[in-house]
């Protein structure tokens, strides 16, 4: 049998998939990029070493990434997506139909190409006319923008490689200063199983910008770990609350998922003062 | 790099775990035993190749197994644990001032000895004057009880090898015989991530013995699939409510938790439907 090892030097357990065919491989200008299909999960593209969507199970992130902070927002218009070059979370944020802008910045043009090609449905939104594609640092966008923006939503790579920028208090600050007084940014940070310190600097660093934080999980069967957080800064909205009118017709995501995915109080305070105890 | 390959030929993912040292080899009558030490989890066992128990997160496992029935009963004396030889399951269950009887049910007790010599703290319960050992079937056990169990608990292996007969109709039935009126059982059920199809074989299997049946789940790092179900079936109380007094001192479970892990009602009856659409 033909296998991928995963290659994540910071995960203490490391997954591997059984490769039927191998679709696509290549070298963009800031990674590698495979596609492969898996018996079980279908088609699954590789960044680096590192998994980040299988045709099967890519709508738990996506949706957990997108309905979120998109349900929490009275009314969202316009949405800033960062990375998420498959597609898959500028897909979700279309289904809510408030939205009139999203802003899709995705620094590796070779990722949204590639998922056109193999993943069609995640891609699916990518060539709606909502939807301005910009190939550029994230960060270089939100500093150009001023108190217009509803949503910013990071859809990166682990908090490891390049995207490391993506979590400095500078960076935040030039999120907090592009959003609305009812704005919010969301993004993924890691496992609450083998990064809990990862977990707690970015939730800190938010902290010293944003005026309300918190942190949401899902259970993520492709991505080390599993039990991965969602970290949301907001401008001053409760992301607990249901605020978006209308029902999304989703696969995971629902109105008691959004009331039961964030970490209890008391949970959240011992994570904080690093006395989860694991 | 020495590593340890997990053979779950049911996994779509195969997990590997570097290997620092090895402490145990050994075959028991019934099964292969490993102990083997891991930078991150510790000390690691490993039955018949799939990992059992970890020293930094058996809790998870062992707490959401025992203390969801214990705390939605008003007051549980004689509890019957069928495997976890390691002990983990037990030791939670004592934790709660109104048992006075636990029937400790392994079949192999070869088990038993290997956690108490290398997995002390897991192992702690074992020789408290409450519990009582007794290594057998534990369908055996249970046909020889009348209506006078608070809870019954199994902790087995994966449903696929010589554990598969705990998850038939027979077997819960003998269970609901030895049930007093408020009596529950509980039992892990396999990932909704991988096996929806065992986890709701298991439902339906329950719902034809037991009035009331239902399921929560826990994040579990080291089962593949991680997002793990438990499978309630209850004489008449509802699982979902927490009927005990006093505070645990817990590390994952909580009243929160409590309320939080069942899967919400909408999720449920798609699952049943055969319709999550993953």
């Amino acid at each position: 049998m033909i296998r991928f090892h995963e290659k994540d030097p910071y995960a203490p357990i490391q997954y591997s998939y059984e490769v039927s065919r191998i679709l696509y491989r290549g070298r963009s200008k800031f990674q590698d990029i495979v596609v492969f299909e898996n018996p079980f999960f279908g088609r699954m593209m590789i960044l680096d070493g590192v998994v980040q969507i299988t045709e099967k199970d890519e709508f738990f992130y996506h949706e957990m990434l997108a309905h979120v902070v998109l349900k929490a927002h009275p009314a969202p218009k316009t949405v800033v997506v960062i990375g998420g070059g498959d597609g898959g979370t500028v897909r979700e944020v279309l289904r809510h139909k408030t939205v009139e802008r999203v802003y899709f910045i995705e620094i590796d043009e070779e990722v949204i190409n590639v998922s056109r090609k193999f993943f069609p449905r995640v891609a699916s939104g990518i060539g709606d006319r909502r939807v301005e594609i910009k190939c550029m640092d994230g960060a270089e966008f939100v500093k150009s923008r001023k108190h217009d923006i509803d949503l910013v939503i990071v859809d990166s790579t682990d908090i490891v490689g390049f995207a490391k920028s993506l979590f400095t208090k500078k960076f935040f600050s030039s999120i907090s200063d592009c959003l609305t007084p009812d704005g919010m940014f969301v993004s993924l940070s890691e496992s609450l199983h083998f990064h809990q310190e990862i977990v707690v600097s970015v939730q800190k660093t938010l902290q010293a910008v944003f005026p309300v934080v918190d942190l949401y999980t899902a259970p993520l069967a492709t991505y080390a770990g599993n039990w991965w957080t969602f970290s949301v800064g907001s401008m001053g909205l409760n992301p607990r609350e249901i605020r978006g009118k209308g029902r999304l017709k989703t696969k995971y995501y629902s109105p008691d998922i959004h009331k039961s995915c964030f970490l209890p109080g008391e949970m959240y305070t011992r994570l904080l003062n690093g006395k989860l105890g694991w």
